[in-house]
């Protein structure tokens, strides 16, 4: 572990050889799939440089060190959730009937859904087996975190398709499904180091506070990027949120606000075919006079706050404090 | 538990409640497609006489009993296999594009394919889970064991898939899919009570091998169904398997017999579009000549023998060797 580097860097390089050595215990069809997600190999299994900001196996190092113990004692738990978002993020492309991941044409595109799907299921799998095969009761206790961790995943995508098909999700509805969704497995990542090595409840707890708080504040500054975000950064077509009338959080403060705005956005949004670019500017701009993105910056920065107050609770070695709240920040930047 | 119920019923008026009661605890959308699928309730969540045979808990039931253990102690374990098995008759049918599941339309088709893969998915975790809070170190191997399993199941319908886009495939490639696809869960119900329970692992070993055998039989007399079974009794329509042109164990022997009559079956089977009523006919008559019937039947006995061989080297208590070879002969019996 080089010391120059930055935190993110460091776990990644400890993380993934981890990772690797998972995938290759898999059948060579979910593996040849796995290597081409994790941005190992292209779509001819050809060798590639890596890509992936391993956010989550950074948390859990993190988590770990906030419980004394040095990151190799939880390198089994980082890789498991990150193999848990993987078999997220190829499902929900399989779902969603999305074509591009991290600027990528997603796996299902190359493979096939079925094939997606089934290399999803199996990197969820290998999850429980990398926690379970180290045979002590940390382990074992981490194995039951990230099950829950992932039947909330389940939850928050389930709501999300039931919110398509609906026109009146209010804004709690939203935090709800986010909280699931994405602050859920955060929530593990920041606690599960600290289960794993069999620190303290209260410490695995504050934790867990401070990743469901940082998530939410991370889903509401995503949402923000995915209408206002610049194409080059997000990987996606400028106001794509609005072109797919995703119901994102600032889509449904807009539009439960009361607004006049708000009824405008929700008539434009109802109009039957695709959008053109002039009106997709035009609910843009609706969305912000009736508050929604005043409203989203408002909460990221009031859970960004949240999260750091958690921290302070958790009585952390300074550094770790400040690499946890650093990441926190990063997330929820909007400029990366 | 009522002596006069045959064993089959008598584990799963044992394992239901369990079963029942596990998915009470999913997302609201995740429980309604598991209640459906089971058979619990109808497409609008109205209660339904259950249906199922529970195969898998009464092997597991069976299992911990080899181990001198009462049925209770392994009920986790049995319901555990079965939302496995769940899980994966949700996943298969979706990638299968397959409506009909046991008589009834499958659930893809009463809620989109997105909610019966996250039940599906759901039901995968929940099966960890089943375990996993049981904090003994028999459950813990015991999940370790489902892990693998599972693995090995979607391995199978990974090869399964693949092999829907060949017309090379082999005899014994064809057997190694089956024992992936159909014998692994059937080898981790017959040996999982005894893992969990803590007994010998020789005898989880014997009772392992015993079900992989048995599971190909099963497998075999079930692609034998698949061609000559009567569709009352399979709940699919006459001569299925040929209608889909699937490569099942018969057809794959026959294809590959070195004859003339499966030089002829292939040609058929590569005929555009879909085949009229005599040309099935006229195929299984093929594979009937080809020698691919007579070959499955026989490797049927074989598997059978050997199962019953394995149970011998076990040293079981009477009733459980009876009960265990009874369920094998009844599942590879091909007039139910």
């Amino acid at each position: 572990m080089t010391l120059t580097l930055p935190p993110a860097e460091a776990a990644r390089e400890l993380v993934e050889p981890v990772l690797r050595a998972a995938v290759d215990r898999l059948d060579p069809h979910a593996a040849r799939v796995a290597r081409y997600h994790f941005g190992w190999t292209d779509g001819d299994g050809r060798p590639r440089a890596a890509g992936g900001k391993a956010l989550r196996p950074t948390l859990a190092v993190l988590s770990a060190r906030a419980a004394g113990a040095g990151a190799e004692r939880c390198l089994p738990a980082a890789a498991a959730v990150e193999l848990v978002h993987a078999f997220s993020l190829l499902h929900d492309d399989v779902m969603d009937d999305d074509p591009v991941r991290r600027h990528r044409p997603a796996a299902w595109t190359v493979f096939g859904r079925s094939q997606a799907i089934l290399c999803g299921n199996a990197l969820l799998v290998l999850a429980g087996e990398l926690l379970l095969e180290q045979k002590t009761p940390g382990y074992a206790a981490a194995a039951r975190m990230l099950n829950h961790a992932t039947l909330s995943l389940m939850a928050g995508q389930a709501l999300d398709l039931e919110f398509q098909d609906r026109d009146d999700v209010t804004r709690d509805e939203c935090l709800l499904m986010s909280r699931h969704k994405t602050a859920a497995l955060l929530a593990c990542a920041c606690s599960i180091g600290v289960t794993a090595v069999e620190g303290s409840g209260s410490l695995a707890g504050s934790l867990f506070e401070f990743g469901t708080e940082a998530g939410l504040a991370f889903q509401l500054a995503d949402d923000l990027l995915g209408i206002w975000g610049e194409p080059e950064v997000t990987g996606k077509p400028v106001l794509s949120d609005l072109r797919t009338r995703k119901k994102s959080l600032p889509v449904v403060a807009a539009l439960t606000g009361g607004t006049e705005s708000g009824e405008r956005l929700a008539e434009l949004l109802a109009r039957p075919g695709q959008l053109a670019e002039a009106d997709l500017h035009e609910a843009a701009r609706m969305v912000e006079q009736a508050g929604g993105r005043a409203w989203a910056e408002l909460e990221a920065e009031r859970r960004l706050d949240a999260a750091a107050r958690r921290l302070d609770e958790a009585d952390l070695p300074a550094d770790v404090r400040a690499e946890f709240l650093q990441i926190a920040r990063f997330i929820t930047a909007r400029d990366h």
